[in-house]
């Protein structure tokens, strides 16, 4: 089996093996995966089956079928709304969100290292991704969240036999405990947002973009971003399959925030090299109401390499594209339509007209070829 | 385009077009589809998307791209707990059930023929799978559904925009209720027991059992009936795979119930040629929870073709079962977790020691290979 590649300080250079568990620098850096990827071999791929693991050459990790669920390649569709989106269905891997692309990894990591313990903390779905593929590792999970987590994703966390911890505030006081007890001898901290492994799993997603479009990329991809996993995932796909010849630009990154909560898109707009905390306001998208993302100074500086933006919608806007998603066949989580209101709002022109990161965003978002992520289940979010 | 395949009845051969949206016969027979099946073109498979339009020269009518959702070809995973048992995650379909197969056919032949308004009955996948693919569609749709319908599943049907009609009383009364309704003029009664294209929509399961198992199909499979949609879907694919000359044998197929409501085990027992319908008892797999099925003669002529049985598992078994797939990773729906339980008790020697249908059930779920689908998301049927 090949060595698993090191983890390397995004600020000092510092290197750690990943058996060594550690999941931030001494200096306080945040850790992303050595340079190991190898090239895809494309030819190969049409004979693979349908998961994300048939992009094995520039995965961090062998697959463990132990470990497997099948997670992967979910479909790519028309939207009916917009003739020049199309949709991914990145609610339907095995536990509804797109975590899955990341915990797996974290969970086959964790098995071959022969750990017996992990922790995470979550909003709710990354929670609810390792919750289960830790329990099908054999490996106990502990997940601390907020109390206000919607029931669903707390029945699944609990059902999978997962150690749950209601902390009360906000996401970031969830955090705040999770780091106190992060870094016990022998437990993985299988953070979505530190440990790069994670990232590394994410990016099947536009690895999986470039192969159903006929191995080509769109002009725009327009995902959420709240700590920022699937921006990160898709800069790092978009940026290996240009460096490997096998596209010939990257495309732009439109990142959405939800209005009430957009450090990102302040930051963006000022031109600041990494975002300032802001209050955490109240959203129905539960998924990225991210006051401080860690990888914040990374994020911008990956949208802003792609020529992209990041811009926010309001409650609104959110919860009228969650029912336009709805009538096209699709029942998301709210934090999912998040993107699809970007498009509506560039398309109807309903955006803030003096904002200067939605007069970038308006004209990407109308561009020939745009890909909408849908990334959780509406059934994760029901608050009865 | 080809025409479309008429339908036949059953017991007095009658003739119908599928544009005159017969569901019934007038002498009261079920309705098939008459034999149109193409031979299947298994050199053009690797090449083909990963959805059950893959399999399109079996299939009664071509793919719409404007109403389909990429579902099908679901993962076919091990099981951790019995080596020799394979799991389809059959629940990881757009509106997070098996019905997606035969609804998105339902759905595209409406679409075709230029219907405007369909209603169907269902204990609620059936109907979330309709709401979804009707409004993707454009067209009406009304879902009868019993009072005790799980709230996850009405969330999903009123968020697609249908009409949902809650009837008082048992599953039984809420398809009298839809019967009374059927047969006005120019709407389609989307029935998923009486509408014989939805089969063939199902049916795309087994064929990818076969392409998913290197074109080769089990010695079992195992799944849970209720109106029997899954039996009989398997049936037809394994017998078209068979006459194409593409399999050797059929697999044998093993049906399960609840044993709170199991008119077809007691008939399959005595060597009934039909079900005595049953008074219904509580279970908590409300999706099979049916006293009287209508295609129950065929049901059980069809698992008797294959040498297959009917057996039942208790609500105790089914607990525990739904338990140990969420250990293994995978969070279903209680009526899921029938067939899993069935093979837990075969293992373990815990079924009813002088049932005739599980002497023979118990060495069929102990042979060489056993695939169990996983037919609907856990979160479903969340009762908070
Ligand atoms: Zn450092
Ligand atoms: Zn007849």
């Amino acid at each position: 089996m090949p060595a698993l590649p090191d983890l390397v300080c995004s600020e000092c250079a510092a290197i750690y093996p990943v058996a060594s568990l550690a999941w931030r620098c001494s200096c306080g850096g945040l850790l992303d995966v050595v340079d190991f990827v190898l090239t895809m071999d494309a030819t190969a791929l049409p004979g693979r089956s349908p998961s994300l693991w048939r992009y094995t050459e520039v995965l961090p990790i062998a697959v463990d079928l132990t470990v497997s669920l099948g997670e992967g390649f979910s479909p790519l569709v028309p939207s009916r709304a917009f003739p020049h989106v199309q949709l991914k269905l990145d609610f339907l891997l095995p536990t509804l969100s797109f975590k899955d692309r990341g915990a797996v990894v974290l969970a086959t990591l964790a098995k071959r290292l022969g750990v017996t313990r992990a922790m995470v903390d979550s909003s709710g779905n990354a929670g609810t991704a390792m919750a289960a593929y830790f329990s099908r590792a054999g490996i106990d999970c502990t997940v601390y969240v907020p109390e206000s987590t919607s029931p669903g994703k707390l029945a699944q966390m609990r059902t999978h036999g997962a150690t749950v911890e209601l902390v009360p505030g906000s996401r970031a006081d969830t955090s705040a405990a999770a780091l106190l007890a992060a870094g016990q001898d022998g437990v993985l901290y299988a953070s979505h947002v530190y440990h790069p492994y994670f990232l590394h799993g994410v990016k099947t997603y536009g690895y999986e973009i470039w192969e159903q479009r006929a191995r080509s990329l769109p002009e725009t991809v327009v995902v959420p971003v709240g700590n920022g996993t699937m921006v990160l995932g898709c800069y790092l796909a978009f940026s290996e399959l240009v460096a490997a010849g096998l596209a010939e630009r990257m495309p732009r990154i439109v990142a959405v925030q939800a209005s009430a909560c957009s450090p990102l898109e302040q930051a963006m707009a000022q031109g600041l090299e990494a975002p300032v905390a802001v209050q955490n306001g109240a959203t129905i998208a539960e998924g990225i109401a991210i006051t401080a993302p860690p990888r914040g100074k990374q994020l911008l500086r990956a949208v802003r390499a792609t020529g992209g933006t990041i811009i926010s919608v309001t409650d609104e806007q959110i919860a009228a594209a969650h029912r336009e998603l709805a009538d096209e066949g699709l029942f998301v989580e709210p934090t999912s339509a998040v993107s699809f209101a970007a498009v509506r709002a560039a398309v109807d022109r309903t955006y803030v007209s003096d904002s200067p990161t939605w007069a970038v965003a308006a004209s990407l978002l109308t561009a020939q070829f745009v890909v909408v992520p849908l990334c959780g289940a509406g059934l994760k979010s029901l608050t009865r």
